[in-house]
């Protein structure tokens, strides 16, 4: 496979890369290169994955091409992958191809880096057309991690997340915010599992959504229009509940799919 | 405590204060009176809890007066509890207290019940001015359940609910609805578990949730308002994310807040 592999931006996931590639090759020759270091320590690795945030993603790729090895390969983690896919398009020669590990978990940071947590997820690859050797060497690589490569084009990529990732964040956190400015403490106090389920993901900080905002801002846009149109749809028929009727039952529906597709 | 009680409507609700009155009391006379059966069965009961949905309970409320017991307490579970005070407020001496379990479960229906729903669980109880004996027999039969009394005015507990159960749930509803519609199977697959908590309230049946709409629109439309306008705050400055920083440090200190409540 890879014998030296550089991780630009040692997270969660970028240290989860490196437990996993160590768990499964002991002899890969691993170099992590934290925030703020010269990027010049990915000279001879085969492989080099930018793990950091999506901004700082795409201010490393510009850094890159005088250190890399010929025929390296460059791959990222962002949550978004039209940008740097733009700004890996302009770099002459490199060879580069997206991926977003659908991995996580709500304590962040190197301390909680994991080498399962790759473990039977969905890992999304990027490509653009003509990298068909290094693709088939980069999903080889995911494999190998345990994770379940999905190869689509950087823009489904970017509007399947708005729906099933960025919006739901940024719902949870209104939702949070919402309930409680309205009820307070003692309203709080009588909440139900339901509210702390739907507000699982409220703990989050703004930083990294930010970023991530920032960069898929257009089809995020039209995702919260649409979900404030199905709860305006709602709202305008309390009395007689028709837009409870028709949301309800298609998010039943919607719901088992969900339920379904990560049971097989 | 009560020697003879009548409950009217034996779902999830109204099995498990069946069976949870007689765990504690083994004496205990438990008249259960399903949808569609007389109500007249009622009659010698010192307690009748209608444990319908809030609508049916109204229904039967007005079918009570003939039947009661001199000095019977009636209460219910109703999910809002303005109009249902109303209603019994307009019945010359009725002894009525209402009252709402915060307890539940996913798998609704008699079938589920179980004698320990309501442990440690806060239990509602809305009292109008002057019931202060049948308000501490009340109080005592809810601490015997195992349910934690609070005690305060309908109006109050109509507004922390729209909060913290009605909003949350059109909010999964809405947003598995449209995650679902924007993603496809294909899209769904590859969500993480932040949508499966979001979403967890989301096979919910349009059913009983219209009932609670209709009787609670008001104030649920003023929560869905806010969180349409939180939504808007942050869909209005994705790019610059100031909406985000400020609902998300919003929801994190509130979420805080949420579960601190629920350790001690």
């Amino acid at each position: 496979m890879f014998e030296r592999i550089a991780i630009v931006g040692v997270g969660l996931i970028g240290g989860s890369i490196a437990r996993a590639a160590a768990r499964t090759w002991p002899a890969v020759e691993i170099t992590c290169v934290e925030a703020g270091e010269g990027i010049e320590a990915v000279a001879g690795a085969e492989l080099v994955v930018l793990a950091a945030p999506v901004l700082a993603n795409i201010a490393r790729l510009t850094e890159l091409p005088p250190h890399l090895a010929p025929g390296a390969i460059v791959t990222d983690v962002s949550s978004t992958k039209r940008l740097i896919a733009a700004a890996a398009a302009a770099i002459p020669g490199l060879n580069f191809i997206g991926g977003h590990p659908m991995a996580g978990s709500a304590d962040g940071g190197a301390g909680n880096a994991r080498a399962d947590l790759f473990d039977r997820r969905p890992w999304i690859l990027t490509p653009t057309a003509g990298h068909t050797d290094a693709l088939q060497r980069l999903e080889a690589f995911v494999i190998a991690l345990g994770g379940v490569p999905h190869i689509m084009a950087a823009e489904l990529h970017d509007r399947f997340v708005a729906a099933v990732s960025h919006l739901p964040q940024l719902t949870a956190s209104a939702l949070m915010h919402v309930a409680g400015s309205l009820a307070g403490d003692a309203g709080l106090e009588i909440a139900g599992a339901g509210l702390h389920d739907t507000t699982r993901l409220a703990a989050s900080a703004p930083g990294i959504w930010k970023d991530i905002a920032a960069t898929n801002h257009d089809l995020l846009r039209d995702a919260i229009d649409t979900l404030v149109a199905a709860l305006q749809e709602m709202r305008d028929t309390l009395e007689t509940g028709d837009g409870i009727d028709s949301v309800f039952t298609s998010a039943a529906r919607w719901k088992e799919a969900l339920d379904r597709s990560h049971r097989g």
